[in-house]
């Protein structure tokens, strides 16, 4: 029986995770592919409870030494971020070491640069559990539809936002109290930056869109807009036009190149990205031929990221055990310059929330507004009973491209009446 | 640059959609993977217009030819059936060609034995577009879900179905008037036996569970119910009981083996199943620790069949390029002896529709029976309006394992009053 060693590198949620799904899969891996799979290193700066630490593991403190340890065969990263965590990559890169990590924020600023050297190694990185969590996202891209042409790959990326949206949703909270619901659920981090400001889901967009259309976007150039101005008002206003919102990431091939962007969406109540609830995750992706596809599932937690992980590491260790390891890192990100972003966005529908001082004359000066931009209005939404200091009323817009919607909200925005930012919404009906 | 050529061996709606696939995704084979993919030969029995040739391929009347062909190294069998379609894979096989195939019906079978041939020597089959057509299922199970324990496999495997229940449910057709719109659409054969009474999908069953808990089970070990029995008025019942019908195939473990079966259920309105419409297919895969995923897509038609086809072709290539091709049987059907099936299957709730002449003392009678089997009655419902000559109303019954529901029926069955047999769906609320 060939023996293939696994080393942990980062011992958080994740790499207990993994450790925990490879512990529980062992037998069938010997059974089924006659692998002796073992954790063989875990590798933390602080001190492991004895408990933690899998039969048979070494435990080291510094990163290089479980890299370099002989009876590691495999590396697991997972130490998150893009300092210490890229050293490590590279490092079991070099000694032909082939990697699995959940690292999105890694891959997202220097996946190019590692795909380069795994390329230049001949091993393999693997990257299912870095989008999507257990949801099978990476290899229906790069392998089931790989006989497609992809149009468009859009969802839902990040759970703790879409917990927070469907808290609101549902129960009826404040942004402010679902975040904390969140926190106090254990979704989300004392800093919710990366999650409620939409940029972890840039960062796993970034990924997607390398996979699926193949020249490289840096996750700086994708327009980027998170949930925090969204308010409960905004699900009943949401609740007549026949939606609810959801933070979508989206990246979709038009007729002059590309469209990338996260953005909090209105999303028909029939769309399967409409029925996401709570921390889960999903992507619909769309081919040519193909058609459209969702894939569902929970996205985040240590035990469904830890199963991803796992599910790389037995497939790289039944090519180790087989030695056909040169095949993998075709699967990662190609290298063929960048990515073509549009010059020409397509035109969508726009929900627009004012919130004014309420006073005669509002509607016409904003319908003013809007018309000298050359939009049509399409419908105009009041919800009863509001206090007129403070009002809140949405307009609809007829398809336009961003560009001009945003010119019309910038003179909107300048209005004295005003009391808040216009909140603009896109529409996906 | 290396030369792949693919040889089609049936050349009717998957053979050509696998065709066209191809040649819309050869231009990025070429420059993304190095590979000169090129469909060498087609073959059919009956000559094929000139049109729908594939450029620079040989066409063949005998399949014997297209697999000796030197310009073929992949065969595509997408004859159907079980006759020449397992020649042609086991001669393929034999000649060391890998098979793409998306014959559930062969792969339900004969897939132990195909298997087994290609394990011995050392060649792939491809299979992803057997089942779910292009929806990614078969990798979902074998390569991201492999690092975990699978519960349980359950979905929607047949688009036929699907449309004619969801043109019942919301056209409010009968089952003959939806049958006649499935083969109008195209959906549906002349004869559509397979699809409605269930083989279809009992076929695409047997290969998943093969897939996802590694025994062997034959089609005919598998219960399998169609939806003939299906009418009008159940869609009606459903929705009282906050539910739809659906063909629901599924595979789940309990204490004591497998429970495996195909049959129209009841499925709450906030099942991801419930939202499944017209030809699509749909899997729910439970996973001990990834937890609950689901795959939504097109699950037939040439284009969408062709793509999952072409998808495998192109993964089988880049080995065959790349000399790495021993890798991939061990995704097949492992040699490792029978599913064990449960002796004790799970109590769930029930639905039954009596359909009688009525007169006081129906409802005392059948409860009595329903009683004398120890079983709970939960509700008794009854539309409005109906003819006393042939009245339907329906019983829902408090959980129960399916053999002592079977015996209450058969005693109800007997009664005199009695105009068609209890119409009995499992309710999966």
């Amino acid at each position: 029986m060939k023996r293939v060693g696994v080393g942990i590198v980062g011992y958080g949620t994740v790499g207990r995770g993994a450790a925990e799904a490879l512990a529980a899969s062992l037998p069938a891996i010997r059974a089924r592919n006659g692998i002796d799979l073992q954790v063989a290193a875990v590798c933390r700066r602080s001190p492991i409870p004895q408990a933690d630490v899998p039969r048979q593991a070494r435990v080291f403190t510094d990163w290089r030494h479980a890299v370099a340890d002989n009876a590691v065969d495999i590396i697991v990263e997972s130490i998150g971020g893009t300092g210490v965590a890229r050293e490590v990559v590279q490092s079991a890169l070099t000694c032909g070491k082939p990697v699995v990590t959940a690292n999105k924020n890694l891959l997202a600023e220097f996946g190019d640069e590692l795909f380069a050297l795994a390329r230049e190694k001949g091993v393999p990185i693997g990257i299912e559990a870095a989008v999507g969590g257990a949801v099978p996202v990476v290899r229906a891209i790069t392998e089931s539809m790989s006989g497609d042409r992809l149009l468009s790959v859009r969802g839902i990326l990040n759970g703790t936002a879409n917990y927070i949206l469907t808290q609101m949703e549902t129960v009826g909270l404040s942004f402010e109290q679902a975040l904390q619901a969140a926190q106090q659920a254990g979704y989300a981090e004392a800093d919710p930056t990366r999650d409620v400001d939409g940029v972890d889901a840039r960062d796993k967009l970034a990924i997607l869109t390398r996979l699926a259309f193949g020249g490289s976007i840096a996750p700086g150039q994708i327009s980027t807009r998170g949930i925090r101005q969204i308010a409960g008002v905004d699900f009943k206003y949401a609740e007549r036009l026949g939606s609810t919102i959801r933070l979508i990431a989206s990246a979709a091939r038009n007729g002059t190149g590309f469209e990338v962007g996260v953005a909090p969406c209105l999303v028909g109540r029939h769309s399967p990205l409409a029925a996401v609830e709570g921390a889960n995750n999903a992507v619909v992706v769309r081919g040519e031929r193909a058609g459209t596809h969702t894939l569902y599932g929970p996205g985040a937690g240590g035990a469904a990221t830890g199963t991803a992980v796992a599910g790389d590491v037995i497939e790289i260790a039944r090519h180790l055990a087989e030695g056909t390891l040169r095949h993998k890192p075709n699967t990662g990100f190609p290298a063929n310059g960048e990515l073509k972003l549009s010059s020409h966005p397509q035109p969508v529908s726009w929900y627009l929330r004012l919130t004014v001082k309420d006073r005669p004359g509002i509607v016409a000066s904003v319908a003013q507004a809007i018309a000298r931009h050359g939009i049509n209005i399409d419908s105009v939404l009041q919800e009863p009973g509001m206090d007129k200091e403070r009002l809140s009323f949405v307009i609809t817009l007829e398809p336009v491209s961003e560009p001009v919607v945003e010119d019309a909200v910038r003179e909107i925005d300048e209005m004295e009446f005003m009391l808040a930012p216009v909140v603009m919404l896109r529409m996906q009906l």
